[in-house]
């Protein structure tokens, strides 16, 4: 029986190990700079690949990444199911019945924000194939349906994540561009399955065939699969041990559909992905077992696959600037017009239908996984990659930003931004709340380079006109103050309480002094509100006034909150 | 590059699906009759396995579970995985401090019942080599080191699960056991590791640099490095996203504490149990990080690994009654007297000694996973590894009827052993306490062939004593009767509320009939109890009495417990 040798083993899991450590570090560090994290994924694995780290020293990566032999094959089998679960992820988060509830103004985006960019896709790649990169020898009919279908799809996830980091998720907007983008998905891993279909992708099945069972396949799962586990469920929950039995069901059910969508001659992601949709479907599946799932496929599995992007080539040696351009420009202008031509057939302001385009525009994930599969079909060469992983990375960017400037919309602030540790005192020793407003504001002044009597005698001026405490032992002493710029918070714990006549009567443990610039902007109440809502309940507050130091406050704030 | 192809990636995932289903349900089935669900998890390999459908369908078997191929290597990369991370999970649930805590009887229990099952294991396989079946060729002292350990390891997750079952897990005796279990879990690898280390495992290390490396690691993986994690762990959780940064971290350091241990010439399973040791020690580690990667690894990876174990070797071919019997008289003959013999040194009566015995002597998956490597390395054969593992089996399985017999213990029973489809009202219409009494006396009394007036009036007698709402919203008529061979619970739910004189003066939404025989024996009040736990909280009593049906209120209540 084959197995991985000693040493294949001992490179395995270093692999593993690295690029995930490297993976998750990177994708944190973009999110401290407000980037998505799959750039810093990506670049943990250009960092470990031949770009970098195969440069550098390259017979120890060959020894820790080989490119063959059984150590190459089980890592290829791992990102393999790696993929699988990540687009079982994207699947479950599909919710058919936003699209019916959006409707007319969906459909359109949906249907023109599609097709204005395939038809320049496809209409490029057939009548010019060299400006994009076409290498002789390929299928140019797939090649050209390939490129439409790159430039045309859209990255569910990433669109979302955008959208609740600007807090219009829920909004009319917001719930319209999902519910395109769930259209536009659909309807690109579809033509995406067809595309593959035609490339036989070596089952030797003929074309008509994979044709009318990808039809029938994804028609069952979108209707009577999808009823068939709803009802199924609760049959699961009630006579197994929980959470396994729904795990396991979910997760060997994606594991047969990809295994019968590869049979087929389609791709294996493509029926976990359909899997996904006909499983998140159904109301049964509970919030903790759905988490579980995420939580481990966005944490492990997504990082390690989106690392393994950066392995496969040369970054640096096969990067065309102006293939790039080329393939971003198409991209760019074919979503955005075509996304905001739909957005005014369904009757938007010109400045709502920009705001979709843009929305609509982020190819994330989606678009590096199909050109992680079309190089490895051999359909596109490793510069037309390189691009489709550019402009897949670039339009993810500048989707967010975009969409704050036409939107003129603001970003949620949070008290924990204008924190530093210097502005933690852990044990507040004041006995009164007049004392305790001046000890805060003596640590708050030098942070910001005011002058202390001038900010203690601020707040106690404003403490007089009405008492601070808010109830439940918090407190919020704040004033607005001239020569500052960016507002500041300092946080003190009282073990003992101090009384701040709060309307509940009880003493203050948590007291938060609160420092804004004249020209607040709205900033003062964001962070009030902010206060409440983080030590709303009583486990936050009990464990907040007993940590060991800033950092285990932080930790729990943060923990605290749902994400 | 090598990648896998398309019918290989199609046998894997196909494998993968069947695997996992097959095993769950298999699991879930030994679980309805209180087997361990590892046992159920094997018998799905061996379903799939050479034993049978390799035997019926040679063809199919060799193209869905290959031995040979990149296919063959990928499964082998995944079943690694999963017993890595299964370990990681198993040391995790470690806890040293238990140790300390129960001190000398622990001590006393781990060293004695270690070292006699040791020393027979060895003194046989040194003396009577051919008893246990040594094949020639085979290094004769790593041979006999080797059978004294998977003569005196335990395991245990099995242990622990044993004594949560017997409800006796925070009992003194039982607290024993675990610290017990740690020592000898601890030291059993350790020695195993060495055994590793003499085969040399094919990493060309010499003996003496494998022993030192082990040793300074184990030592550094006890001491240094959980204490670095706990002040690590806050830092994390405060500065990276929740609860990604963490399972991160986690994941990585397993991997790589993995790859360290299988590099210096031990296997990697070895590397990633201390770190969870190191991982499991710090208390920042929360319940809900625990939970996600717990649920994913036992309900996933763990039943894949089992159910690999079962496709290795064909069981019926292999299967040597003598043998078998003789590794089963040997390890159950030097763990329960050895285990006595230390609680009795530690001052123990012998009925609580004998059933420390018995506790310890469940060696379930830590001697299959033995038994898997010395299997792969050459070790055994495999007739000695059908031998270790349905010893493994077997232990595991009379581990807990000896102990409950022994220490004369019950299982603590629920009321849903008690009700069935048939006993379930989803809407009563009665409108007062009487009316619903005879309701449901109604529906009872056939269940259990009893008349129907006989039971009303004994219940409704019952009632006029002292009424039955507990509060809540929940009520409970109840009554002995005589002819009654085994108690019997009727469920109505009321959606307007019947007033059932309760102390809180709520009207009862939720009305539980229970009847139980003269001859109680407690059970009346264990099942009250368990009533009162069970819709303890708001969110489970307003979701009751909202269900569609039967099914939904089993998968309620079952899923509303912690498990």
């Amino acid at each position: 029986m084959d197995t991985l040798t000693h040493s294949e083993i001992t490179a395995l899991f270093l692999a593993l190990g690295l690029l995930l450590a490297t993976a998750r570090l990177f994708g944190e560090l973009a999110r401290r700079f407000s980037l998505p994290a799959v750039l810093g994924e990506i670049l943990a694995g250009i960092l470990w690949g031949p770009t970098i780290f195969g440069t550098l020293a390259p017979e120890w990566r060959a020894f820790i990444f080989p490119r063959q032999g059984g150590g190459a094959l089980a890592f290829d089998g791992l990102t393999t199911l790696a993929i699988v679960l990540f687009l079982l992820v994207a699947g479950m988060e599909i919710n058919l019945s936003t699209v019916w509830r959006q409707g007319k103004v969906a459909l359109w985006v949906a249907l023109v924000g599609m097709s204005v960019p395939f038809s320049l896709g496809f209409a490029v790649a057939w009548w010019s194939p060299d400006l994009v990169g076409y290498q002789p020898g390929v299928n140019p009919l797939a090649f050209a349906l390939f490129m439409a279908t790159a430039l045309s799809i859209s990255a569910l996830p990433i669109i979302a994540k955008i959208l609740m980091d600007l807090n219009i998720y829920r909004s009319d907007l917001g719930v319209t561009v999902i519910a395109a983008a769930v259209l536009n998905d659909l309807l690109g891993w579809l033509v995406f399955a067809v595309v593959l279909g035609m490339l036989g992708a070596g089952n030797g099945m003929p074309f008509g065939h994979t044709l009318w069972l990808t039809l029938t396949f994804t028609s069952a799962m979108l209707t009577v699969v999808p009823w068939c586990i709803h009802r199924l469920l609760p049959w699961i929950q009630a006579h197994t041990s929980w959470p396994g039995g729904v795990l396991g069901f979910a997760l060997s059910f994606c594991l047969i559909s990809a295994a019968f969508t590869e049979w087929i001659g389609i791709h294996a992601i493509f029926g976990s992905f359909l899997a996904g949709v006909a499983l998140g479907h159904s109301s049964h599946l509970r919030e903790r077992t759905r988490a579980t799932i995420d939580q481990f496929v966005s944490f492990i599995f997504a990082p390690l696959f989106f690392a393994s992007i950066g392995l496969k080539v040369n970054f640096a040696e096969h990067f065309d600037p102006l293939l790039t351009l080329t393939v971003l420009g198409l991209a760019l202008t074919g979503k955005v017009a075509g996304s905001a031509l739909g957005g005014r057939f369904g009757g938007l302001s010109w400045r709502d239908a920009l705001g979709i385009g843009f929305g609509m525009s982020a190819q994330g994930t989606m678009g590096m996984i199909l050109g992680v599969l079309a190089l490895q079909f051999g359909l596109i060469n490793q510069q037309v990659f390189v691009s489709l992983v550019v402009m897949a990375l670039v339009t993810s960017l500048i989707s967010g930003p975009m969409l704050q400037i036409i939107l003129r919309l603001k970003k949620p602030r949070r008290f924990l931004d204008y924190l530093q540790p210097q502005g933690f005192v852990n044990r507040l020793e004041a006995t009164d709340r007049w004392e305790a407003i001046r000890d805060l504001s003596q640590i708050t002044a030098p942070l910001v380079g005011l002058d202390p009597q001038m900010v203690t005698s601020a707040i106690l001026a404003r403490e007089k006109i009405m008492a601070t405490g808010i109830g439940k032992g918090v407190a919020v002493p704040h004033t607005r103050l001239p020569g500052l710029y960016a507002p500041v918070v300092t946080i003190g714990l009282s073990r003992v309480g101090i009384d701040f006549d709060a309307p509940d009567g009880t003493p203050a443990h948590i007291i938060c002094l609160i420092l804004t610039p004249v020209n607040d902007d709205g900033v003062q109440l964001e962070i009030l509100a902010d206060i409440a809502t983080t030590f709303k309940t009583k486990e936050v507050r009990e464990k907040a006034i007993s940590v060991a130091g800033f950092t285990e406050f932080l930790a729990l704030v943060r923990s605290g909150q749902a994400r």
